[in-house]
C-alpha cells in the first residue's frame, strides 16, 4: 500500500513558511514534530513513530526533490530510511547511498516514482513524504493518509491538501488515538 | 467559559465557498455537519452534539450577523437555541425573539458582545459561533476551542484560522474521542 504521515498545524499547515537547509520544516514548523522527538515520549507517539518507518511493514520511501535536498543534512551517515528511497526531481544525478540507505532519482514523473518503488517494496508499504508528492498522490493513487493534528498555529506554510478538487476521494476514517499532547488519525482513501 | 466548537474539514476549512441563505454552510458545507445529523447517529457523536448546546452548561449563544442572517431561515419558529444569544453587527436592529430564544444585536463590538453574554450567562458558558467571530476570538478571549475533524475536502472556504499570528496563542489538547467516522478533540487556550 501507498502510504504517507503528515503532521499537521491546528490552522492547517505541513510545515512553516521559508523552508530551507537551515529549517528544514520551515519557521516553526519543526514543532509540529515535537511529538516524535521529545524526551519523554508518550507511549502513543512512541508507538505511531516506529509504526511510520517500521522496517517490518515499509519497504520503500518516496520523495520530493525539495524535501530530500532540505533533509539530506539532517540525516545522518546512514541516511536514516535504512532502505531504498525514491526521489521525484527533473534533475537526473546518479544514486546517493549512506550506509543502507540508498536515494535513487527519478525524471519521468511520480508515477513511474510510484512504480519504481512499489517494484522495490515487494509486499511492503510505500511511505510518501514531501507537502508536493502527498499534495499530487492524494489526488492520484494514494491508499492510506495518517494525520497528527498538532495544537499549534504556524500562520502560514504548506497546507496539508490546498487547492485539490472538493471531493476528489473518499476518505474514511479508519483508526483514532490521542496522546497527552497530539492526536493521530487514520484515512483510507477511496476512488 | 467562553468556548467555541467547530467541524472542520480535512483541508482546513469550517464552511465552503459561497456561502448564502439557500446554503448556509457554502458549497458542500452541509457534510460537515453530517455527524450532527445523521439518522443512525453514533452514540460519541450523540453525546458531543448534545454538549455543545447543553441548556445544562450554555447559557448565551455568540454569533455574527453573516451567521445569523443564512442561518435563522433554518433554526424553525423557536430559534433552535432556546436561550439568550448575542449578535456582532454593524446594522443596529430591534431584538428578534423566537420562542425561547432571543437574538440581540450588538454594535459597538465583539468585546462588548462578549461582555454582555457572560453577564447574561452567568456561571454558565457561552458558545461563540461563525468563522469570523470564532477567530476573531481564538486571537481574544477564547478559554476553549473544540473542533471535530471531518474527512472531507472542500476545496475552498472559511478556513478555521487563517492568517493568525504564528503561536499568537498556547493550545492543550484536553480530550480527545472518535466515532466510526469523526474524532472530536478538545483544547483549552493560554495566553
Amino acid at each position: 500500500m501507498l502510504k504517507a504521515h503528515v503532521s499537521v498545524s491546528l490552522d492547517g499547515f505541513m510545515a512553516g513558511p521559508d523552508v530551507n537547509v537551515e529549517q528544514a520544516m520551515g519557521r516553526g514548523g519543526e514543532d509540529l514534530h515535537a511529538w516524535q522527538f521529545a524526551e519523554q515520549q508518550d507511549p502513543i507517539d512512541r508507538e505511531v513513530a516506529a509504526a511510520m518507518f517500521s522496517t517490518a511493514t515499509v519497504g520503500a520511501v518516496l520523495m520530493g526533490r525539495r524535501t530530500l535536498d532540505v533533509g539530506i543534512g539532517h540525516w545522518g551517515d546512514d541516511g536514516t530510511f535504512e532502505r531504498p528511497c525514491f526521489v521525484v526531481t527533473h534533475r537526473l544525478r546518479a544514486p546517493v547511498v549512506k550506509g543502507a540507505t540508498t536515494f535513487t532519482f527519478i525524471t519521468d514523473g511520480i508515477d513511474t516514482a510510484v512504480e519504481q518503488a512499489r517494484a522495490s517494496a515487494g509486499d511492503k508499504d510505500i511511505n510518501a513524504m514531501g507537502a508536493d508528492v502527498i499534495r499530487h498522490l492524494v489526488a492520484g493513487s494514494i491508499d492510506e493518509l495518517s494525520i497528527t493534528l498538532v495544537p499549534i498555529i504556524l500562520g502560514a506554510g504548506a497546507t496539508l491538501l490546498g487547492d485539490l478538487t472538493p471531493n476528489v476521494v473518499q476518505l474514511d476514517q479508519i483508526d483514532a488515538r490521542h496522546s497527552a499532547t497530539v492526536t493521530h488519525v487514520r484515512y483510507r482513501v477511496r476512488r
